[in-house]
């Protein structure tokens, strides 16, 4: 996990691919979605699976968050370590770590996602110690979860969590993953509304079987950038706006400038007859995530110039064509290629962040 | 990197995403081509960024193999404080590294990558210890490397290379990729005689102008899999085979038994109605590489019941559909979804074993 600040941001002691992340607008992403949740008086939870940094996570206690979001069991023992002592592990609930869940739910208030009655069951007979439990529902996403308009499913597993003393139900959770699937952020206020109002009805439904209480929590960056007033939910867990990428650019949750990172590759070829470039920055740096161009071609980055503070705005006609596992194709015309030299420094920003900074996290650089 | 045997198989250990690795399976892939290395007569320098592990290293040495191929000066200099002595990074020269080259030229045989006059020129300049070079050669894979047919760009490197102390000229280089696009081991066939042809041409051309001594490296896994006999070239640099995977094996340089890994994962959620069984498993241990099914859809693995010494055989309509950071989608008959239980492990083995066992070089086991 990456935990060390480097200051005095030198171009020059970047020798091989190195995630730069702009402290300054990772504070203003922060500050912005912290406002929001603020002034929609709902609880900010947010998802530490984009940065995975001890360093990272002290920006977000700076504007008050005490209680997070990670996707691992493993995630969560390492930011337990670092203090943090309310966390929610957004993955169904993992059995076969029950060992590692209870040692983690002696030293902190943990929350785990339930969707079937077998696990409630194992929790269950295996739990050593109290946790909260989500149940985790599909609203539409279909990656996992109880299907919202399941209730039949719904109430069987809230009664198996209720019947469980060391299951503390807390509420209904989803991740409306689609809204990463829009092309304009109207479509995200579409899906974000169906979703809200597909999780009250399940909410609701529990009502009438006298679960009270039941908090409502959402998950997906670009609802929580997109929708300006978010006080129909009681949560929200939003984490890849921590840094942006080019596929949250282009879904409307971000602009350009918000793009808090972008990994700086080394120049290591050029191939002028066919306008190319080749970059010590591959699959293993970047991750093979990639977006289609309007030609319906692959890309996975889009290239700007590094310059003293960063870097400047992306290239109109340079992307990253292709990966394999060290090397990286860069189109760009040949005007620019003849300005490049071998040894320079291309940034490449990411389409994926999460994949990226996961990949790049022991070669990163803070300015 | 991975340095650790795990002795006693128990798939009761097995909690999370791992890599388990069958080092009987490993060993015979290793004899198969050192084998025929030797009665090809060519030296078998292979390819460490696929296990980029100390431990199987050792494994190569006890089949005489002393000098290995590595795509990194980062993986160079862990693979020389292993005691390997003879590395050849086969990436293209990375200038801004200078100094760690430097470092590690004055300890060991280092051979580097060139294929301009500019990184030439700047090594003349900044190398402090004697290297060996080679020149990377495209043979038709269009990643990197001078045009095989650009006569003139060649000799200029060479001469360039030829007038610089701390450079040794060794030979030419090619990783023929465009291997991994085929769909049967008939057409490596075909581009390896081709590739040969090209680099013979090469080396002709170089000869008539007096340069001698020129050895041609070949790398990549489908040829020197396919190809029972490589005595046309001087030495050969495969990687994959040491584990292989669904890759290799559709394109006809393995069998299935080959596959010498596979990531055993959890089952956490199964969805009966959809046909489909939710895995801790996902971008982040298996990569995002893919292959087309035959209808076109993608997949990221095929599916294996786990036993007690490893795997059984792929099912035949078990895949994994999806992946995002963490989950994976695993598409199974109904009849075996309603076998499987949550908490059970899935053995998927990888499509790109490179990108996998890189994800997951701290989280594996050896059986």
């Amino acid at each position: 996990m990456m935990n060390i600040e480097k200051n005095n941001f030198d171009l020059a002691n970047i020798v091989r691919p190195t995630l730069v992340i702009r402290k300054e607008q990772v504070l203003q992403n922060i500050r912005k979605i912290a406002e929001k949740a603020a002034s929609s008086q709902v609880r900010f939870r947010p998802h530490f699976k984009t940065h995975q940094s001890a360093q990272i996570g002290e920006w977000f206690r700076e504007v008050g968050v005490n209680c997070i979001t990670v996707s691992s069991v493993e995630m969560a023992a390492f930011f337990a370590k670092e203090g943090w002592r309310d966390i929610t592990i957004a993955f169904p609930a993992n059995i076969r770590e029950v060992n590692q869940i209870n040692q983690l739910a002696e030293q902190i208030q943990l929350n785990l996602l339930i969707e079937s009655m077998e696990t409630a069951q194992f929790l269950q007979e295996n739990l050593s110690h109290s946790v909260g439990a989500f149940i985790k529902i599909d609203v539409g996403n279909r990656r996992t979860g109880i299907s919202w308009n399941d209730m039949g499913q719904i109430e069987k597993v809230a009664a198996s969590i209720r019947d469980t003393p060391k299951l503390n139900l807390q509420g209904i959770l989803t991740h409306a993953g689609q809204t990463y699937q829009v092309t304009a952020s109207g479509d995200i206020k579409e899906i974000y509304d169906a979703s809200v109002a597909r999780l009250k009805r399940v909410r609701n439904h529990l009502q009438e079987q006298g679960v009270e209480d039941i908090l409502i929590s959402v998950g997906d960056t670009p609802s929580c950038s997109a929708i300006d007033d978010l006080s129909e939910v009681d949560e929200v867990r939003p984490g890849n706006f921590v840094f942006y990428d080019v596929m949250q650019m282009r879904i409307g949750s971000c602009s350009e400038e918000e793009i808090a990172v972008a990994v700086a590759c080394p120049i290591v070829a050029k191939h002028a007859g066919r306008g190319e470039i080749i970059i010590y920055g591959g699959a293993i740096h970047l991750s093979k995530d990639y977006l289609l161009r309007e030609n319906k071609t692959k890309f996975y980055g889009l290239i700007a110039l590094p310059h003293k503070t960063g870097w400047g705005s992306a290239l109109q006609d340079g992307y990253v064509f292709a990966v394999s596992q060290e090397h990286g194709i860069v189109k760009v015309n040949e005007q620019l290629l003849h300005k490049f030299r071998i040894g320079d420094l291309l940034m490449v920003l990411p389409v994926h962040s999460c994949l990226t900074a996961n990949l790049l996290k022991h070669h990163y650089y803070i300015i």
